[in-house]
């Protein structure tokens, strides 16, 4: 579910209200992300990346991986090695600029084992239209460990 | 520096070559935001930050934030409480497509207290060509604490 594109669609970005269609496209984009990561499906995660050796993914507390070779290589072993993880993503805002686009969301995990569950990862994703369809481009996540008012 | 947008040129992404002029202006704004983040200048971090609301920021660790307002607060806040650091900035990526880049790099901070002297932060960033002059509208930045094949 996009539960934050109305942020987007009420006009953070006016420029781009037309839009707003595309927003929804890379909402559901962001959907299928999820919905992979939990079902640890990696052809499903595979099919809405950009596989060029120009993607990049920052797993929480990782280094930077470039290439989807790497990036694949990572999903396959945090599926093969992680608990099984649910994750409601919350705060969702997308912006779209032509065919270029990028979200932040938070993650929010809860886990089968006892980390991460209750866990918060802060993400931000870019986005690429490719050929009529849009494909993470780019992924950076980070565990909350605390607010600036904390 | 922009160290690394030879990578750019040399065809990471063929289909943009001709933007290769824009990506070196796209390093240089993330060039002057490490200048600003040294020198402790609210002014000058403001002067490459787009200042809508929905731009953001993740510091490493910290919650989004969203808006011009808070991400400056919390410039002002990092400025006034933190150790003068420097930051050498390696593996730095731009991608440009049309009005809008995004930058992988590490920061490599040598601070002058204990910590976070020696950390790396990897950072992905969003820019956007906001008449004519490309501004940072999204940061996500994070410590690198291990490598998948540590």
């Amino acid at each position: 579910m996009v539960t934050e594109v109305g942020r987007y669609r009420e006009g953070i970005d006016p420029t781009s209200e037309p839009a707003a269609p595309d927003a929804h496209a890379v909402g559901a984009v962001v959907d299928r992300f999820y919905a992979a990561f939990e079902a640890r499906d990696l052809d499903a995660m595979s099919d809405i990346w950009a596989h060029g050796d120009d993607a990049s993914c920052t797993h929480p507390g990782w280094a930077t991986l470039h290439g989807w070779g790497a990036i694949a290589a990572s999903w396959f072993g945090i599926f093969d090695q992680s608990d099984p993880m649910q994750v409601f993503t919350t705060d969702v805002r997308v912006r779209v600029d032509g065919d270029t686009a990028w979200v932040t969301l938070d993650e929010n995990l809860l886990g089968a084992g006892s980390d991460p569950a209750g866990t918060t990862v802060a993400a931000l994703k870019v986005l690429r239209r490719i050929d009529g369809d849009w494909k993470v481009t780019a992924h950076h996540g980070s565990v909350v460990v605390g607010h600036p008012d904390e």
